[in-house]
């Protein structure tokens, strides 16, 4: 994800993504809408779009299969929901959002989450529905190479994720994926594991994260930021370089994250070359970013 | 878990089977073994005990199968194995160590883990070996009952768990379960949730959890123990204290955890009536203990 490794169609390609996915969770909360409703209307924008891995043009594991991994998570209760190797619904979020709000559970996977699924009314789809051209092409090239199923960051498109803050001050976060080309063996990452790539505390911060999901998940990424916030009073920005550049990066973790403070402040950090990023508040014109220059 | 409750056979039983997993434990560290290879022996012998929720005499699933969760985590790399929902191999305890040293992933789920099992040489049993009469009685008496899968403190034995530090200081947790009776939708609970119910770190603790599962993973309760140890400087005590009476109490979350910090310093804390528990330092007398009274 450096500059010149993106042909200028596809680099205007993601940042009309990344705006449309913004004008949507944005028009939610200029509505009064809820941070997880404004959160789940973002990450559906990008979980429709086939540039991202997650939802249609997801990756391909290593049965060539699509297995979907989303979580969702909301600061006021602190409740969330996560779903991990869902084959069928469009909107994996969605579905996320569904186990946190209709079961007594925060996560569900594999053949029991499709069923749990087929209970929600959220719409299903074959399972050619997520896959395209690319991607298949991406798996074919793994499938034929030794060392499969690492996390490979000069993949260009990943896990898609927002975090909101609404005029509440109630907080959010969310997160979805495809997870790894050629994945196996239920393999399931950082995305679904609340705490690891997700997570949202209203004494704190909500964050989303993406990279190489299994280090996010043995530092806890997003709830170790959270708790450096609300333990050590660092700023959203402070707790989020200092995970990924002082936990993360020492284990050989990759990726970055998303942040959201309490009072609204924004954050990312990366560690990647660049991070698909965007950020709109109310009064300013909305930023999207690729690169890791870009400010 | 009150004192009455319980009939002296089966509260002899339960001691009984308590200190043979602490003499298990403590022979491996004795001889200089690893606090993962204390915590996974320890773990063996309560998953082979019937009395326990964890391999055999697992609880039954809604559909009347058992579907068993099971996580470890070692402090110095902070390297963590996990998985969830398995039917065929006998020690889950042991798969979740064969995830984290024999794949680059921590968590494998479903069919997919029990595919991977067959690649480690671990012993595949067969479904019934995990039933017991009373699992199934308890399972028949659940399903003729609305609002199912719920968290029941009053049922007497639940997830197994250890925590050790060895001759060389580095820490270790595991925790192995059957999950709760009448769970469905591939319902993943905290054993299996590293930073949930699972979490070592050797510059702060590690923490073992058991309890209403999904309250442990919104708190992230296993990772928040270490945060407050390790940003905070409380005690392991003082810690796990916090997070079960004012994190997980106030929401609604029962259960309890045991913690030995980077010192050696052991802790358990929480909200039932009892915790099924024991500790062995060297030199020391071993201690078992089941109601909230004993010390």
């Amino acid at each position: 994800m450096t500059r010149g490794s993106m042909s200028p169609a596809r680099d205007a390609a993601a940042r009309t993504a990344l705006a449309a996915a913004l004008a949507a969770g944005g028009a939610v909360l200029a509505a009064g809408g809820t941070a997880l409703d404004a959160v789940a209307a973002t990450i559906v924008v990008l979980e429709d779009d086939a540039q991202f891995n997650a939802g249609a043009g997801a990756v391909f594991t290593a049965e060539g299969t699509n297995e979907l991994d989303a979580a969702v998570m909301e600061g006021t209760t602190r409740r969330a929901g996560a779903v991990a190797g869902v084959t069928r619904t469009k909107n994996p979020v969605l579905l996320a959002r569904a186990v946190m709000e209709a079961t007594p559970h925060v996560m569900l996977a594999g053949t029991g989450a499709d069923a749990f699924a087929l209970t929600t009314g959220l719409e299903q789809v074959s399972a050619d529905y997520f896959r395209t051209h690319e991607r298949w092409q991406q798996y074919l090239a793994l499938r034929d190479r030794p060392g499969a199923a690492s996390f490979d960051s000069g993949v260009h498109y990943g896990t898609v994720g927002a975090v909101a803050r609404d005029l509440c001050g109630g907080l959010a976060a969310g997160t979805s994926t495809g997870g790894l080309t050629g994945k196996r063996w239920g393999r399931i990452g950082d995305s679904a594991v609340i705490g690891g790539g997700t997570y949202a505390d209203d004494r704190a911060c909500a964050v989303s994260a993406t990279g190489s999901g299994e280090y996010f998940i043995r530092v806890a990424a997003a709830h170790e930021i959270a708790a450096r916030v609300r333990l050590l009073g660092e700023t959203v920005q402070a707790a989020a370089d200092f995970v990924v550049k002082r936990e993360l990066q020492p284990m050989g973790g990759d990726g970055g994250v998303i942040v959201v403070g309490a009072h609204g402040e924004t954050g990312w950090s990366f560690n990647t070359p660049g991070l698909y990023r965007g950020a709109l508040t109310a009064g300013a014109e909305p930023f999207t970013a690729i690169y890791g220059d870009e400010r």
